[in-house]
Order: C-alpha cells, then structure tokens, then sequence
C-alpha cells in the first residue's frame, strides 16, 4: 500500500530526517558481528556519553525498540519490589512509567499534577524523607509539552540519595541537560526525536552507580535486560540482532551534531521554537504550557467552541502539514507542533500561512 | 564511522535487500497515528496471516524488537509458572528459549541434542503424556543449520493437546510452512530474514486459542505486553512508536512476494540453496546438518586442522565476501553460507570462484 509522506512534518516524531542521514537507509545493511561495526557502536558511546554530559565511568546502552523500551528496561533492570519509588505523573508519559513500576510490582507513589501544570518545591516537599530509593521522572512530559524544573528535581534527589532516572526522550538536544551537573543516574533517549533518525531504536546513559545496580539485579524481562547489553557493548556489540540500519544512521548524526558542537544544534531547535512561538501570539491559540520544552509548543484554541483534533485533520488533509494530534482526555482541547528535526523558518512561514487560511475561513475561531 | 557494506553478503541477516525495497528506506518517515498508517498495517496483517497459512480468526502482531523480542513476547505472554513446557535444544536459539522460559520461572524440560542432530520420534517417545501444556522449537536450529520434522512435532502436539510455539525466524518462506495443517499456535519471524528487509522488526501470527491465551495472563514484561499489541492492532496501530520506516518496507515487501505467490519465492530459496549444495560437494567441506533448511548450508572442513572462522576472515577481508561465523564452541569447526535475500546464482559463482582460490592457496586443506 503506498502511504503519503510528503506532509512537512511538525509531529514530535518520526521527524524529518536530514537528506544525508536518510540517504543512509536506502544503503545495504552489513552482517554485525564484526570488528567494524563494533568499533562503529563503541564510538556511539563515545559520542553520546559526552553530548549527555555523562559522568565519569558511566556506560551507553542501544536497545533495538520504542522508547517505552528504554523506560521499561530502566526500570526493571534498576528495582525490585523492595524499591520504594517517586514518579512525577503529569500526563501519559508519566502515567506510564507508573504502569511499568505496576507491572513489575514495585511499589511507588505518584506525585500526580494537573495535565500542563508544573512541578514545583511544594510538590515536593511532603516526600522528603519518605523512604523511597529511585525518582522517575519524564524530563520533558511529551503528552503536554511541560518541561520540569530539573534542578529542582536534581537537588531533591541528592539531598535524599534517590536513583534518578530521567526520561529525555524529547527533551535530548532541545533543553540543556547535563548528566553530572543534575546527578542524574540514568538518561533515556530515541532515535526518532532530536536525533533526526528513524524510529526503532531507543538508548540510554547510565551513570557507574546504575550500571552496579544493573548488575546487582536480576531483570525482569528477559530481551530488555541491561546487564546483557551492558556485557556485551563492552566489546561493541549487542545481545540479539540490533536495528543495525538505524544504529549506523545514529552513529552518522551524532558524529554530524558533534562536528557543530551540542550547543549550535540546541541553539539551532530553540531559533525554530522562539521563532513559531512569537508568531503563534497573534491568533486564538494558547499556549497550553506555562514552562514549554523547546521540542514542542502545545496549543489550545481560544474558542472552547473548536476542536483541536479538527486543526489536525484539516491542516493534514487540505494543508499537507502534520501537527500532533492529543489522544485522551486532550483530544478536542489540545494538539502539538514539534520543533525537533530538520525544520526551518519557511517550514514556519509554510504553517503559518495555514493558520492565516485556517484563520479567514473562520475555522480557528469559535 | 564509515563502515564497509559492499560485500556480498551471505550471512543469516541481515540480508542483501532487494533494490526497489532497499530505495524506500531513504524516503521521509511519516507520522503514523493516521487512518492511512493503520490501513497499511491491517493489509501488512492480512498479508503476513496469508502467507503463513494461518486458521480462521488468526492474529498478527508486529513488535519493534529483535528476533528475540517475538521469542520473550511469545512464551511470557502465553505461558506462566503453572505451565510445564517441552523445548527443543539443539543449538543457541533452542538454550534461547530455555533461557527465557527460566527468566520467568516457568517450568519446562529441554530435549538436548547434540548439534547438527535431527529431532526424532523415538527422543518425543519419553515424553508422551508428560504433563506438557506447551511445546516450543525452532522450525530451523539456524545456529546448527538443522530444519526439524515438522509432522513429528505438530502430531505430538496434536495427540497431548500442547499450545505449539513455532520459531521461524529463518525458516519463514525458506522451507514449507502452513500453520493451519501443523496445527501450529504462534509462528514468529523476523525483517531480515527472508523477508530481506532491515532488522529492527519481528513478527507473529497467532491462532485464536493463543489470542485467548494472551488475554487470559497478564504479561510478564510490560513492553513486550501481546495483549497491548493485538488490542492496538485491531485498529491497524501499536501501542508505543514503532519502526515506522521498516514496517513500510515490509509491507511492501509482503505486496512484492504476494503478487508472485509464496510458492514462487521459496523455489527461488531453493534454487539457490540446490545450486549451493550441488557444487560444494565437490569441496573439502562437509555439509554439518544431514537435514538443512533451505535458509542456510552449515559447512565444516573436512580436515580438522582447517579453521571454520579462518575461512570466515579471509572470504571477508580478501575477498569481500561475507559468509556466517558460528559462535562458542562451534566457531572452529563450522561456518554458514546463507541463501536468503536478495542473491543470485551469479552471486554463488563469486563465492565458489573464492573457494577455488582457496582451494590453490592450500587454505581448505589441513
């Protein structure tokens, strides 16, 4: 069946790939189990580990999987029952790392905040000293486009000597994020948001404390286990066959992001989201988050009258522009536009001549 | 890194991917929570169960994961610590399921064989009637190049009533496979096996009572949930971002070989496996398996001085050649020439002109 995919991609992934990068994946895809390809996977870590900010003695892991793959396998390769976990629940992100500690029967409490609202030091304060042992945390809550306060969060987890595991899935290259500096013990991330690649493999860094955790338990699930991962990237390679089209594909953007620093290309998204938030000012949009990552801005209409979801549809069928719909609860009240990938300002002008139509046809207001 | 992929590519996968199929995977990646991508997928699930001969009322589900993934997701979304299963172990991946099946504490016993070794009825013979709920083997051992007696199997299950888990990762489109008449509950596979699509994807189809199944356990690893995966994919979507690019290039794929009939494609397999081992005899290398998959031929030199990963580095580094190495303590004594993908007879004239070479060298003999 063919599918259409020439829409200027505004979702918050897959995003558009760089032409180079996505030129990679029509190449032919090598046999693995050889020193090149693992040289190849040994400056991945490399690379990641420093765009990270990783601290001394830490480790990078590629999982071939969805982001939830990465969540999931921090999770069950770090705790057991005898944990006692805090996650920030504000939207579903955070919601599913609460589903994960379930499943895993790890007991948790759930700092539950309104969807869009942030965390603040009065949320936190009645959990000090409550006995927990890891923090979960979704850097930047993709669903609403809240970006935590991770110094915040940074601190708490040092003053009560909490594991703190971060989800950067989204927030990776569009917020500063500096591994040591916040203390962070395991940062997640995927192929498919800032890095610009293909969906399908998801990664993480691990700090020294993480990977003796790692290896002082026994993983719940078998194909995630961490300490396999952790064993076999020693020599550069992986437990079961990788995504090997998409790790080379990686290896390419984060050798290219490296060329220009982390900081240009950080700069590079936050030009493209500043740049679509001072104009999106003047038309009967919200923006639905107060404290916004630069991947994403989620919008609400003005008019109660209109139906997020309908934006959506219109701009995708009759505009050849995809933002992202909300599922749930936020469907008719919220969609996103992304600012990951490779965007520029005419692909702004583009969608806000949309909007200008969108606008004169009187769809925008109630 | 650049890494060299120019070689003729004779692995067990990935494979050498078809030009047309290979093209898609430098196109855009679109946004898959769209009617479209859901309709792609509902025609990729059809197509799959087709081919596989799958009963009435069947699933399919695709994950993003290894091999390995489709493995863990089957035996711990269908079976739990009250099952007793049955495994085949005649080489890494049979000990794979054993391993998996420890991971979550269910019982089972392990028909050992040694490698290269058939299954037979008189090793089924002490196993009738044993209190098995479930019985799990790979179709093809692709380790040790051995395709199991089918029939024999799919009888012993039939007569002790054992939900049948069939491993065809390789096996799939190589070798005769109908899963209605074997009676078979869950077939896997894999993208870069005969499919000769990037890895990063495996599949399975399941009859109705395995689906019942599902539903009726909970799973053990959340991200690997099949209950989350049929529940999505009764409207064409996954449950977490999934390897949106490989996906399309399987669906095409599965278009491609539907459009020539799966009987004509495994002829072609067949073809090349036959040509392979009509030459070869003519060799100091002794085909390992007494009964091969068409997928692979597994070759041990004749002469024990001869190293079988000798023969794998110098075909690689002299000429740009790649053929399978085994692992552990098959590495000395066996290498794999795979006849999945896109090859050709041509291609099996490039390998078997390096072989002469070797041959003058001194290098086949001890």
């Amino acid at each position: 069946m063919e599918i259409k995919k020439d829409h200027i991609n505004f979702s918050v992934g897959p995003v558009r790939i760089p032409a180079d990068i996505a030129r990679l994946g029509a190449e032919p895809v090598p046999y693995f189990r050889t020193t090149d390809f693992s040289q190849l996977m040994l400056e991945s870590e490399s690379l990641l580990k420093k765009m990270m900010g990783a601290p001394e003695n830490a480790r990078a892991v590629f999982l071939t999987g969805s982001g939830t793959a990465a969540m999931d396998a921090a999770v069950n390769g770090l705790f057991t029952k005898s944990d006692k976990l805090l996650i920030v629940c504000g939207g579903s992100f955070g919601h599913r790392f609460c589903e994960i500690s379930e499943a895993y029967g790890i007991p948790y409490d759930a700092i539950e905040l309104e969807n869009g609202q942030p965390l603040t030091a009065a949320h936190l304060k009645s959990y000090e000293a409550g006995g927990y042992t890891g923090f979960l945390v979704n850097m930047h809550e993709t669903s609403t486009g809240v970006l935590y306060d991770m110094d915040l969060i940074g601190d708490f987890c040092r003053r009560n000597h909490l594991i703190l595991v971060v989800d950067a899935i989204s927030a990776f290259l569009a917020d500063p994020l500096n591994m040591e500096e916040l203390g962070a013990d395991i940062v997640l991330t995927g192929s498919q948001k800032a890095l610009a690649v293909p969906p399908g493999v998801s990664m993480m860094v691990l700090s020294s404390r993480a990977v003796e955790r790692v290896f002082d338990h026994q993983p719940a699930c078998y194909y995630l286990s961490l300490k396999a991962a952790l064993k076999n990237g020693e020599r550069g390679q992986t437990p079961f066959t990788p995504a090997v089209g998409i790790l080379i594909q990686i290896n390419a953007r984060l050798n290219q992001i490296n060329a220009v620093g982390v900081e240009a290309e950080r700069e590079r998204i936050r030009c493209i989201a500043t740049d679509f938030r001072t104009r999106i000012q003047n038309y009967p949009l919200r923006m639905f988050s107060q404290a916004p990552s630069n991947a994403v801005t989620s919008l609400t209409p003005v008019s109660s009258e209109v139906s997020a979801f309908h934006i959506f549809e219109v701009l995708k069928e009759e505009y050849n522009i995809i933002v992202c719909p909300n599922g749930g609860d936020l469907a008719e009240k919220v969609f996103r536009v992304g600012h990951l990938g490779n965007l520029t300002i005419a692909d702004n002008d583009a969608l806000f001549a949309a909007l200008d139509d969108l606008l004169r046809r009187g769809i925008l207001h109630g």
